[in-house]
């Protein structure tokens, strides 16, 4: 199979975590063994835990020996492989949406974890220009590892947007749950899982925005209680009156900030910011609202749909149990 | 990686041929060699072109050595594999969705093809109950190749559903072209690429099957021209009245045969039949139509739904272009 079969299973297992690596980029990771077997498809989770190439490299040491038992930390992970590793995946090749680091966070730089490793060639879809960590290509090639840049890197470029878009600042998505058929209204329309993973983007966000008549009618508690979350996260209700009935739930949650503004750009203070609804608010999506993350239920349903006009670029799909979700670029 | 994945990504190039290889049924095939790389991904295509083993392992054999020409002809590449293929496969896996063939259609079995190779083994999906083609599991076994049944097995089942059901009698699907928000009217509303595959269907089916008052106000044609076809499908109106303006495009178009019928399950007697609307048609499903195959634009659009009740679960899922498709079960 071709190096753009391969870039793909990695940009696949990535999208999976998308947002919620944050405020890390969502990166993926292939291994081949020198015979060209996929020895893991990984991805970075989530900050904190280890990076894409780290849990490549701990997975394909699995496959080879299932005996191996990993610490649990990233740090304890990292040095345990450099002890373990053994020459078992010398001659092999990674595939990465993005350069690997070469600079010292909560683990050691990949590059070097690969150079250590003795892989024969690392192929990257999106060189990394971030100033931290950029310079991992230089040092695999200074240990005569064959590096391969540029496939996919289209692809490997929009996956890293709303990294580059937070760490430019701000990064705000819609989210949507919709019928087939494009109905958001009449109770709960999508499954457990998806409603569990809106509920992980609560915990990980900076500011949850919601519309004021939404917030009136619907009375939500916007918390993270499908997930046992500690983190609840942080209100903007957008709404020209200040006027609100304190019992509605949401106000009750705490260890919450809430801010009732009539200026949407406020948000824009915020780096990491999901829109909830509801259709006011929708209709009227400032131009900084860039992605649309739509959780579809497979039904139609017997109601009116969202009519509006929008044209988006779909980046990812898959399944969450019986629902599926898309990741969508607004084009405008 | 496991049996499930390689099966999986059998499975998936299956899809992409659902239907489109009528009367066959959609087969995958994956071919890794002696050390577990990825050779090929195959599906059978079209009937009267090779199976999917065929198509794989002459895929696989051109990967190991892109010097080999192979002739058009299924049956000439099925020859010219048994003489040239020089052992290259030898010691190969191949994950197939069913069972391979024991018969002899259009080529010799597939079966014995996999033998002559000296495959070393061979996971089945699904056990074949067709009569004629059964049997080649045994066939494998006799040559000492290990061969494993049941992995995705559901999954492998759903895959020739259709082809059950035509066996049976009569394969019945819905056609839709739709905005994410459920709008199916409004004009042109999919891309060229899924009005070409619908074309292709039409040259396939036996049956197009669409309501009166749809014909009265869309005044279609219901052609092939946008894949430049030869076959046109017959049409069934289904209406109470036999009055319809001759004028009306789809009456001008030759070589067809137009029934125009109230009594919606003369369908059956037909083996291969998609449906194109419009609302009254679709809400009034009659429940041998198992399946909805449903072309989604990018794009909300601002108009309504077509609000209906329908649960479905979601088979498959693919881009084409800027679009996507999904092949959905409708659930009752
Ligand atoms: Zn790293
Ligand atoms: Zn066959």
């Amino acid at each position: 199979m071709s190096d753009e079969f391969y870039m793909s299973l990695a940009l696949n297992e990535a999208w999976k975590f998308q947002g919620l690596t944050y405020p890390n980029p969502a990166v993926g990771c292939v291994i081949l063994d020198k015979f060209g077997k996929i020895l893991s498809i990984a991805a970075h989770q989530k900050a904190g835990c280890g990076h894409a190439e780290l849990n490549g490299v701990a997975l394909a040491l699995k496959k080879i020996n299932p005996n191996l038992i990993f610490p649990k930390n990233p740090n304890e992970i990292y040095n345990f492989i450099l002890e373990n590793h053994n020459n078992l995946l010398k001659g092999s090749k990674a595939f990465v949406t993005l350069e690997p680091c070469s600079h010292i966070g909560k683990t050691p730089p990949c590059a070097k974890l690969l150079v250590a490793l003795k892989f024969s060639e690392v192929i990257i879809g999106y060189k990394d220009e971030n100033k931290i960590a950029k310079g991992g290509a230089e040092i695999l090639k200074r240990s005569n590892i064959c590096v391969k840049f540029g496939v996919l890197e289209d692809k490997c470029k929009e996956l890293i947007e709303p990294f580059l878009s937070w760490q430019n600042g701000n990064f705000s998505f819609l989210k949507l749950g919709a019928s087939l058929n494009g109905v958001l209204k009449g109770g709960v329309i999508t499954n457990l899982e998806s409603r569990q993973m809106t509920h992980k983007f609560r915990s990980l966000i900076d500011l949850l925005v919601i519309g004021g008549n939404t917030v009136r009618i619907d009375r939500p508690r916007l918390d993270t209680r499908l997930i046992n979350g500690t983190k609840n996260p942080d209100i903007f209700i957008y709404s020209k009156s200040k006027n609100f009935d304190k019992t509605i739930p949401l106000f009750e949650v705490r260890d919450r900030k809430i801010l009732i503004q009539s200026d949407i750009n406020l948000v824009k203070n915020y780096k990491f910011c999901m829109f909830e609804g509801g259709e006011n608010l929708i209709k009227n999506l400032p131009p900084f609202v860039t992605h649309i993350l739509i959780f579809f239920s497979e039904k139609f349903i017997n109601l009116e749909n969202l009519s509006i006009n929008l044209n988006l670029k779909l980046l990812f799909m898959d399944k969450i149990s019986d629902n599926f979700y898309g990741w969508f670029k607004i084009l405008r």
